[in-house]
């Protein structure tokens, strides 16, 4: 944890909120620990220290933290509580990715995945193809990967390969999603369920329809963007496609549709769950899944329209409907004092 | 007005809201004085100095006070008067049960004796009994009882006895319940109506499918319990029933729905009412209705599945479940400082 | 801008907020500046000032100031934009009229015409009258009549005169009012797109069903009071009929729906426009037409119970709407201290 | 009681706050009624009614209000009262004037009267005069005029004559002034005292070394300005010489005190009274006496090295002084924003 | 430690803060438990814990908790931290008895036994006694008795006799309290250091000019009373006299000053405290001991006029300055609302 | 401008307060930008913009910032003015270096080099040498070193030598320093008034009794610490000796007063500035350069007990005090949360 990676994510939070129209503005911050050298009381304590440092500066109408790397819906928990007793007041509002039972949302774990398997059937369906005769290869069986691929296995997709840090499970006639345990069900334990096993870089140029990569960032790089044979990738992960890949793809016409949109799930229900707190109703999970995925179609729709009519990738389309929207506003407000 | 008593009726409310999932506590308070002995011109004073000595810690955001005994609506109009005058911002969501005009909510005098028909018809359904063939014998024709009964008469069941202080009106075929007044319409008024007059005693050990006992507590007793021919009894008043009339009642396998869920409709309206001030927008009669069926319905849900699960009674199910909901927030919370 | 000015204009504020029974009530306040003679760096200064010095006593729970004449949405957003810095945190629920980026709402703009129009539309129905069948005069063609002009003409009616300040374009088997520019897609360009001009005064009294005067006050007098032809004047601008003029065409039996109730589409979606800054989510053009619609269905239903029970006026039934709800508010809270 | 009165006062308070180099700036406000007409329960009512208007623009960092015509120290601690049960903590210093037992001021009755006496000696010392070899008119006997009188008494001045509404009493070898009741003690008593009574005209025109008018204002004129036979002016109340009287005193060379430095010795002493309130001890009744002294010897050495660098009259150099603290003040901030 | 003990200790506080006229009123509260079973985190925990409690009620301008039995000034340190961690910033002035380096005042641990050997000092001065002809008597040699002692000693006094409880040291000729050390530098050590032992008993029945019993409460009792044989009796400890036996010494002549006038020194330095802590400067210990010299002279004087004026006793005299004070600020505020 | 310098003067300014014993902590911030360059347009709006980022961490409770290089009184008028304007309240103590009219303390300026005169003066005096029989070298002529230069000039030593970068004059006779312009009042002139120059290099090992550098860090390094001829070493500028020199003339006996002692008058007027500012009362010059003598002795006194008791040199002394006050206020407090 560096500041200046602080700055980097940050940045990328700005432009999908943004891209969502989500109220939120960017920021990051972190404590520089190893939270596996902690025992639960000093993370505890740990949190409740920082929550009095930057008590200040958060706030339900200020900044409200999420989770992230190394922190889980207990850590929210107790940032949320020793906020509010500072307070004097319970604020669940002032940070999201807590347990529903202190006010966090159902379907929050599940909605990047989620997020990618609506953006997937909207670019299936933008290029005219049934999701029912669309194959799908999902790098990374994590928390992204695996609600995606079997969300989208669920609405009629073939998922030919899902692979974890061991390598990839490969079924050309489709795999039972439901069957194989995800990294949080079971660690690393994809091609232990697998007849044939292939290595992630031989899953990353499978001649699939869709490729789901959702694992790390980096992964479609020069060296192999020539050589990824599937008409639509779908960034599950941040990041994966390096810059130069990505004009690679986006000269042999594979489109790429970017993180910043597709991802962008996990955000959204952050928003929905401080809608929750601060509105102090909480929505059951069936609502939840409807307004995510009308969030989804609206965004996609706005990335759509630009990709139309300015005759860009959809990279540049969703950072172009971000931008407008942030510029617009700044111009509206302007800068004062 | 003791504090003893107010603490255990703190304590009963944070049950009921336990079960019915809202995000309230429980505490009570009061002022030792006899409100029929003032007069309008120092009620209103009492009350807003009433109000300045709570203030510290009262607050749409801390403690919500809701009308009970000797209190009415123009009271809690006072109460949300005094406070929003001393905050210098009105503030309705200080306060439940005030006037519609100023903020109050639509339905919420109706909602404990609707939550006791809506619960009494899901409890029938659970034991496969048809609303239509179904006799109900309701002790007590104030606000609770009147409304379960007349809501139950629309819904198709037979009501066959009511009652006041004075005694019980008793018609085996049916009571047209809209015909008579209830105690707010015309006090003590049941018997004056009546072809045959029983005592309440007999109401209550009358053979009837379902006896809703919503007049006082402790009046199912070791002494009456073995007595009860009811297969289904509603507790509508709080605490009707002993806890050794309940331990005969389990042995008899009478079905008691207890108190924190059958009545809990009215503090759910009164959330209703704190989330139409804290979120500024009123909301119709038939949206107040609608809405507390969904959470009754739910909360009976919750409650059933504890019934199944641990073959228990319906009490202690709910017991369950509210005391589960309380640890698990606090588990999660921790206590801290 | 006068004091005297600011006066009237908060209290036909209150009225109006009364009939649509919004939680607003009504105040003014303004700069005695020609917006026209400053630049706009001297606007925007001079409203940054003006945040500073109303800053006290305005705010999301206290008092709301929306545009009106020489302010625009830019305006508005200058003035959330002080605010919000000198409070230190985002709040745009201290003003309405913004623009929909930095939390305006969608349909503000047509709002006040959409309202003269759905009013319209249901007096028409009170008095067995088809759309189909009715023909409407409109004086004034800018946001107002041009909105309230084109909803009418898609929803069936004919639409047989338009105004501006150089004359009318009249055509008695309807206007295709798409094609006619409004005031502010156009300034001044009715009579250029008509084939036969009539005067102004010739409109009010052309033989129609319903004529709404939606340009400016005082234009229905007793000079021409008698003359008025059309069964039913909806007032679509601010106080187009004189007291006079009022008794006259009262006599006459001639239905005029009052200001305060066909025009108030204008605050109801400030409101709309608050509900969505404090609770933080938008909504859709949709939602918000489907909203008002309903608004103005309740707030007509409530005046034309008062027209029928008590045999008065529109006007005097929407004002007694306004008053009881005032009076009943103000002895429920009482005046303390 | 205006609005164009209010504007003057509270500008006349601003000279006379920078004279002194007290941190306060100059405001007013009042009700237009007339509190002889009013029961001491209506008094009490609507003052704590005013706090309540006023609450959100007054407060200890804010406007200090401080007593003036028809208000006395009871007024003051209502005010105070109500401010401090408004606000939920006890706040003595959100308004001067109040009685000592609840954080108001020894001697702040007084200080006007004595702040004329204090200058009426560096005055007389400054033109090299013994006050021992003075004589003294004082026309009123209120609590100005008497407080000035026994002090330049006490301190060895002669004081020949002393006037209420009735008359002046006139003793050329000197009043004991102790014994003469003032307006305070017994109103309109000082000609039932006297020996050889005179007019109020004739005393202003005594040949006496000091001349204090501390009655009314505008009693200096064109018409008797020639007369005056007095050295030295020291105006005691408000504004008693016109502008033009001013002119023909400064051209017949008689030095003329100006009000704004001679009298703020009221100002000066709620000052005190606010400094002990915010710092949360009280000052002897020595200590105020001492304190004021050491403010009136700044104020007038201050104005003295005007006079002096400028050669201009007295009232000129006291409006140099406070203008020039004011612009200094204005520059060093700046407008913003 | 029960609520009654925290209601009459809130009300002698109240007397005492109006003797001393300090703007302080009286309040108590407290922890039903034993300190000394507790581990010190366990009371640095139950103290924040018990801040987060009080939070609310507490505060540098609403409540100001003092030490009182089982607290020291780490306690206080401990609750100035926490209440200043939950506030957000430093706020000494919260609580009073903190150590000096976190903003406590030097010379409050022996403030109490100073003002007792300040008001002996007065009360032999006012019945013309010199100190160095007075013989004194002390019961306890705790803080308050060590510490009157050892003054009286240094201004000339002759100390005859000392005591803990195992027994007084009794020395006819003057004890050099200096070397025998208090019970807070070696507990119970008196009469280990004593040639002459007698029993506490026989402390209180010498014959003594002055008795200063400064141990328990309840020592001087209808049993002994008849047998006091000093003529002035100084209360130390808070209720050595019971009421009959102070009839009895009132009927005998014996003056007795009482404990809310002459322990106070301890309250008075409190305020001191508190005072150097909201106006953000600390005292040497000699102005702390000048300052509080002048408080008590000032009250001893207020009850003197008293006592001459009314012939009364000296507790009554200190009751009715305590209760005019009361009720004189009572009267002016109001009880509103 | 640097992140770490940022850190570093903040712990020194940590050191300073904590010899001082002033109840401030230390923290520094700044904008990387070069004043020279902007126009007084800019250098404003800079300021004010540099308040709304730091307004949620400055306040009179909480930050203060004081002025630092590149900042002037003008600039803390600015950022005062911006601040109070934000918060809604003239909030003077929020920043202290402020121009007299608006807040500031009178002697700030010259307070720095005041303090080292005492502290010269109070170490001549601990080594029993007469200030007239003393003579000092100052290398500097700025704000310290002139106002050192100047005060011991005053109180009878022998200023020998001052200099400022283009060289120093040397007067063995004693220069009279009241002649030569310091730098704020004519830039680099010192030279040009001088009969003989020499060089900076040279005053350092000038055979004086005291010598004081008060230009720059860093000039008495180990290449001429061996050559230092002065008997006493008084810190005007920060860090004027490396610590290799200092250990050199710790060996040779030269006494080295260091910095954190003898400049911290400026923060000592700093935080009188603040005391009158927060208790709304100016002192005058002559007040402030009393209570400034009575810290700089206090802190002394501090000093001097420890270098004698723990035998080391003042350096380490002054350390000792410092790090005892902060280690003794954290200890009672405690780290919480």
């Amino acid at each position: 944890m560096t500041r200046d990676e602080c700055v980097g994510l940050g940045m990328w939070m700005t432009w999908k909120c943004a891209v969502m129209d989500l109220p939120f503005g960017g920021a990051k911050g972190g404590i520089a620990v190893n939270p596996k050298e902690l025992s639960p009381g000093e993370k505890e304590r740990l949190t409740r220290r920082f929550a009095q440092e930057l008590r200040d500066v958060i706030g339900p109408n200020q900044d409200i933290p999420a989770p992230d790397m190394g922190t889980d819906p207990q850590t929210m928990a107790w940032l949320m509580d020793a906020y509010s007793m500072q307070e004097g007041e319970t604020t669940p509002g002032v940070v999201t990715g807590k347990p529903p039972v202190v006010g966090g949302s159902e379907g929050r774990e599940e909605a990047p995945g989620r997020s990618v398997a609506i953006i997937t059937q909207l670019v299936c369906e933008y290029y005219d193809r049934q999701l029912e005769d669309t194959t799908v290869a999902v790098q990374g069986y994590g928390s992204v990967g695996a609600n995606a691929a079997r969300l989208l296995d669920d609405w009629g997709a073939t998922i030919v390969a899902i692979s974890d840090v061991n390598g990839a499970m490969y079924e050309p006639d489709g795999i039972d999603t439901a069957s194989v345990p995800s990294h949080d069900e079971e660690p690393e334990a994809v091609t232990t369920y697998a007849d044939t096993v292939i290595s992630n870089d031989e899953l990353l140029t499978l001649d699939v329809d869709v490729l789901i990569p959702a694992a790390l960032g980096n992964v479609i790089t020069k060296e192999n963007a020539e050589a990824i044979a599937a008409d639509l990738v779908v960034e599950g992960a941040n990041g994966p496609t390096t810059s130069t890949a990505d004009s690679i793809l986006a000269k042999r016409d594979v489109a790429v549709v970017p993180d910043i949109l597709a991802n962008a799930g996990g955000v959204t229900v952050s928003y929905f769950e401080w809608l929750q707190d601060i509105n102090r109703r909480s929505w059951s999970l069936e609502r939840v899944n409807d307004e995510l995925e009308a969030e989804m179609q609206a965004a996609w729709d706005a990335v759509r329209v630009k990709f139309e009519q300015r005759d860009v990738t959809w990279r540049d389309a969703a950072y172009i409907v971000a931008l407008s929207r942030i510029a617009e506003a700044h111009e509206a407000r302007g800068l004062w004092p």
